[in-house]
């Protein structure tokens, strides 16, 4: 069981956060020194994935395969329980690992529970609910690539043969796939990547992934979209998103408004890549996460600013429909004010 | 003489991009590791101050100083030699000086091209070049400081008296008079400072000034301008500009031009500081520096992206008077389309 995500998923793992499951411990690639050291993060337990997830050592869809990881060890520490024991621990895991970060929780709170239903109902059924976890965060990880690749097949009919792609921070699975598919149909494609400060996921993430299934790519800094732009050198802006709510708001990486205004003034289209929230149905449900403001104030760990001088740090911002060309998801390519005849389902969706 | 610079300009200097003469040598305060060193670098020719200059030692004001310095040095140099070889040694000076970084080269040629002929005429009339050059150098940093003084009154009077003021770069004499000068008429300033990546003015340099002026300074990433603005978090737009077109164009700091955009959505207004340009009467006569590609795949010293991704790095960018809400002379407030009535006189204008 535990060599599965090592043998069968070899092509997702080209784009993936890496994270692994091994007899309870979780084991995170520390994104935060990626590139320049390859270095993994050891979690015991579910309280340890829920720390890495908080202080970034993962990103992008990491947190969510590394979450469902910490599930399936928190799982592993139930059995054998009594029943009210393990549900407790079951709840108390799934409650820390959701709120390791703000602004993604609402969905990720649904995704965990379902793996928490099938631990409880394993153990109910006197099954092991570590085996039965386990494979339903693989099913569930295999249903999202195969969403993400179509996902790259929908945006990938939108673009001209010869493109140059802007994107925003990093969204490994999405525009891996993007660019992987235009690849197989012999389009041509480079990649602008903003570095996106203060964590510089685009100069150090997209980049090098980027960079490694061959793309022509070219790190700007944060304040250059605009100029880039303005000056017809990018054919198309592309990112994914935290959240995109059934109004048509997108929440993502902070700088993605900004990017979104000058492709608009510009006439370049931006598409947005991802499943519109079933759970945010209008925009003023997400909270905008705020983040220490240390971190504005150090470049590569190195502090920039003089003592005394304050940082702020949202996370995240908000980009009104009216500069989104189009959403795209697994299910076809959306106008942002028409996403509730399709996704207002009012179920839950695993990621 | 060489103590006056030291003496008699003891308020400029709070502001200023130190730079100092002394007996043929200039001594550049090296604004590249300030504010976490005070390191000076000692030029003893015009070609040492062209080789700072270049490498980014002194920004904003800084290399006009520093140029205007390295022009006494080479009137010193000229003492003493044949009226056709101190002819020749002050040209090849000037034209090195002035074309130590491209895009403010024109408005600089026409300034030190004074410098010359003050110390050519104090050769052809048997006085001392140096004295003469240094003489008319202090005299112009005076009236360019009485100027910058007057820009700061005239765009204080525009803001009310509890104000947030978002800025981009390093401007200091600009946006420090205009912090002083609002200061001294009781009015609440608070400081926003985009880091301005690659070299990251904006954080090292700007918010340390603001800082020792008694502002209230919060330096964010370059992501994160449109944010701000987009919550309100900002009443006003205020940066300096590398050149200002007769047309209305601004050409400043890569990042004014999104950041312009944003503030423009948000109805917030943007004061661009400065003198319009007489020797660029319309925006395609200026050229945008292109600088090392290198800068934007470090930060701090440390290399950020994978080896084999390339770096861009425009070092301007371009506003059109569409998003200006008023240029902001010593001669008062303007509109962007209508800044040829003033100032096409036709003839040079020192700095």
């Amino acid at each position: 069981m535990m060599a599965r995500i090592d043998d069968g998923l070899a092509f997702m793992l080209k784009f993936e956060n890496v994270s692994r499951y091994e007899e309870g411990a979780v084991i995170i690639l520390d994104r935060r020194v990626y590139p320049s050291k390859i270095e993994y993060v050891h979690c015991e337990d579910y309280h340890a994935v829920a720390k890495a997830i908080g202080e970034m050592v993962t990103q992008s869809g990491g947190p969510w395969l590394a979450a469902s990881l910490g599930m399936v060890s928190a799982a592993r520490a139930a059995r054998g329980l009594s029943e009210e024991k393990a549900k407790s621990l079951l709840e108390d895991a799934a409650y820390i690992l959701t709120h390791a970060r703000p602004t993604t929780s609402r969905r990720m709170v649904a995704y965990i529970q379902t793996v928490v239903d099938t631990a409880w109902q394993a153990i109910v059924a006197g099954k092991d609910p570590e085996e039965a976890a386990y494979q339903y965060v693989m099913d569930r990880l295999e249903d999202r690539y195969r969403k993400a690749r179509r996902i790259g097949e929908n945006v990938v009919s939108l673009l001209p043969d010869d493109v140059t792609i802007l994107t925003q921070c990093f969204a490994e699975t999405l525009i891996g796939y993007t660019l992987s598919v235009a690849q197989e149909q012999g389009k041509k494609v480079r990649l602008y990547c903003p570095e996106t400060r203060p964590y510089l996921q685009g100069a150090r993430l997209t980049a090098s992934v980027a960079y490694d299934q061959g793309v022509d790519v070219t790190v700007i800094t944060d304040n250059m979209p605009g100029y880039i732009l303005s000056q017809g050198m990018a054919d198309v802006f592309i990112c994914a998103a935290d959240v995109i709510s059934l109004d048509g708001y997108v929440v993502n990486k902070i700088g993605t408004y900004q990017i979104a205004l000058a492709a608009h003034e510009n006439q370049v289209p931006f598409y947005v890549l991802g499943s519109p929230s079933p759970v945010n149905h209008t925009i003023d449900t997400v909270k905008i996460e705020l983040r220490d403001s240390n971190e504005v104030l150090h470049a590569m760990g190195v502090r920039t600013a003089k003592e005394g001088v304050k940082g702020f740090y949202p996370a995240f911002d908000i980009t009104p429909p009216k500069l989104v060309s189009a959403v795209i998801a697994a299910e076809g390519i959306f106008s942002p004010y028409n996403l509730r005849a399709t996704f207002d389902k009012g179920d839950i969706i695993e990621e």
